[in-house]
């Protein structure tokens, strides 16, 4: 004899902003809608890309943080894994099934170290970054004490001036200190350089990436002459994969906010100075928001605020409309310029966030629509995943 | 015969950041903390100074978004109920049992309208406010439906410049249509200055209320003539409360921010030029962050960036530092300058965030602590419910 588990009935508005099957205007707001057909045109290109040049994709999960997207981004786009930024990301992925996992990041909490070290047991590859000869005993201590192994990235400093050393001799230091730590495995360099991809032009990110690549060739030259030539070597974003592509030196792209797109990502211009967001990629997320007063003929007030995006990267723009802007954010309101009152109560925008990983992660849903029917409900698996 | 219930372990990292026993030096991070001495002696001040000066105090929940805060807030504030945003914040806290909440803000959207119009069947008095008299008639059948009485504020634009009617007549005409809408009761008005509560200076805030203060007495007066005198007039910040609580008008306040304080808040002056962290509230919220890289010895980089605060109102403050400075805000990373290189891997900071409300709104749980030690664990029970 056994209880039936009873599933409780979601309540659209109290807890998911729509279910499948329903029209597109009935979607409670705000919230995150993705185009599908734009979502899957844009993973299916960077897969393209990526088997075209030869390149390792493991797309960047910060970015959405969904298990589902992620999964999508392996089967359409052949992406060979994920990169996340924190070991709680990394066990959303591991238990959602993904098996090669990078923690584009150093681990030093012991707390977190021992949950790292856990991992393997998903039956994935755990790949994390150091950029401190004492975070190697460490980690192998864990590792030794649950019986795993560890990849090891040595992580580079190649312009963001966050994590990572900045020069070849302390690369070769820890890349020989893994290599002799039991139940450590050195696995390559992580060489991102995050603070050039939204620099607007193609020639000037070009070449701020020239300095970037003389350093990761002379790591990579020191540890071939050290018989550590490195398995993988891994980096690039949506503005620059073209270039580490290129380069013959990386084997591994990090792209995320390609799937997805942003504003501020839609002001970069390829190398025919086109916006990134005008035929390289399409806008596969929005924010769907509902005008909700309009007590003041020229100003209309919609429903998406602070708490539904973040505005670190400048203010969302209004999708497919000149006639409307959205001039300013405040807690829960955004107030939309409407100089000739076009807009209606209930009438719906598509908002492009300025920055989309920050806005992805205040939500917990992604509505996936197609024709304009919802045709999915996907929970944001890893939001406020940060410890 | 019945099955027992089995209570899921929560996992310290995955789960939560952190379990009530443990040591304060535990705590995985990045993630909220709550001196509760101090949380306690905000809530403590404030309910004081409303009963001292015969207001009522209805807590801002949309800074908090928590149920647990709310209920110290009537307990040893003597707070008479809650304000929020969002139909679904007011959804949490009449599941949570609160008696009395104001939805100060529009509800216009038909799901969103029939689901505001079932909450009284918590037991629980709901308001909401109008600025668009065809909103009565809305309001009005959904209520009929469900058999409910929907209490309705106008709420008046006084300044803020978003929701909100400009003129008397408009207050009027909207409140005789309440008046005159079965299931519907006139209970008064929304008026609250948001524009000014973060002007530094003590005078400039006062004088940028004498204007508001004019509008909200020539519409009282006016209702008073048609036999409609409002039973609640309700508004005021922490930036604003003694005026509102002096002009002989207002009966209510709104206040949130002073019960965790932030940064912005914190440069705001006082009658004596002092800053409102420096006396009149304590810093009760904290984003606790370790350092996690110290690869350049002049800058610390921390484990608290873009997803676990929001930056809209100014980068943090390190609390009790003046030797670090977080200087810049990443996704997952925050540059801590360094100058003298006394950040250690693994050392703790407090941040005291740029602006409370979007910042708990990306954090699951607040971690109460008081002598060194975890004593709660409170679920942000509203986070996300933006829609």
């Amino acid at each position: 004899m056994h209880t039936e588990a009873r599933i409780p009935e979601l309540e659209v508005g109290y807890d998911v902003p729509a279910l499948p099957g329903m029209r597109e205007d009935e979607i409670q707001t705000p919230c995150l809608i993705l185009d599908l057909d734009a979502l899957e045109a844009n993973i299916r290109k960077m897969g393209e890309f990526a088997r075209a040049n030869g390149m390792r994709h493991r797309a960047h999960g910060k970015m959405h943080k969904s298990v589902d997207v992620l999964k999508l981004q392996q089967e359409l786009g052949g992406a060979c894994g994920v990169c996340c930024q924190k070991v709680s990301e990394a066990e959303v992925f591991a238990r959602g099934g993904i098996k090669d996992i990078l923690i584009s990041n150093e681990v030093r909490d012991p707390a977190k170290i021992d949950r790292l070290a856990r991992l393997p047991r998903y039956g994935a590859r755990i790949i994390v970054c150091l950029d401190d000869v004492t975070n190697v005993a460490e980690l192998s201590a864990a590792a030794q004490r649950h019986g795993t192994q560890l990849d090891c990235f040595v992580e580079i400093d190649c312009g963001a001036g966050r994590c990572g050393v900045k020069t070849t001799p302390e690369v070769v230091a820890i890349a020989k200190a893994v290599d002799a730590a039991p139940n450590l495995r050195f696995a390559g360099l992580q060489a991102y350089q995050g603070a050039m991809q939204h620099i607007d032009g193609y020639e000037e990110r070009r070449a701020k990436l020239d300095s970037s690549f003389a350093q990761v060739r002379d790591a990579v030259e020191a540890l071939k002459g050290e018989g550590l030539e490195p398995e993988l070597v891994s980096g690039g974003g949506t503005g620059s994969y073209y270039f580490e592509s290129a380069s013959g030196l990386y084997n591994e792209l990090q792209c995320g906010s390609y799937a997805f797109m942003d504003a501020d990502y839609g002001r970069v211009r390829d190398r025919d100075g086109k916006r990134l967001d005008a035929g390289e990629w399409r806008n596969a997320l929005f924010l769907l928001t509902s005008v909700m007063s309009h007590a003041k003929p020229d100003k209309a007030i919609c429903d998406a605020g602070l708490k539904a995006q973040s505005v670190d990267s400048g203010l969302p723009v209004v999708y497919g409309r000149d006639d409307v802007t959205y001039i300013k954010c405040t807690d829960e309101h955004g107030v939309i310029d409407d100089p000739q009152g076009k807009l209606k109560i209930n009438d719906k925008l598509r908002l492009v966030p300025g920055h989309c990983d920050p806005t992805c992660n205040v939500h917990d849903w992604y509505v996936g629509v197609r024709n304009g029917k919802v045709e999915a409900l996907w929970p944001v698996s890893a939001r406020g995943k940060a410890y």
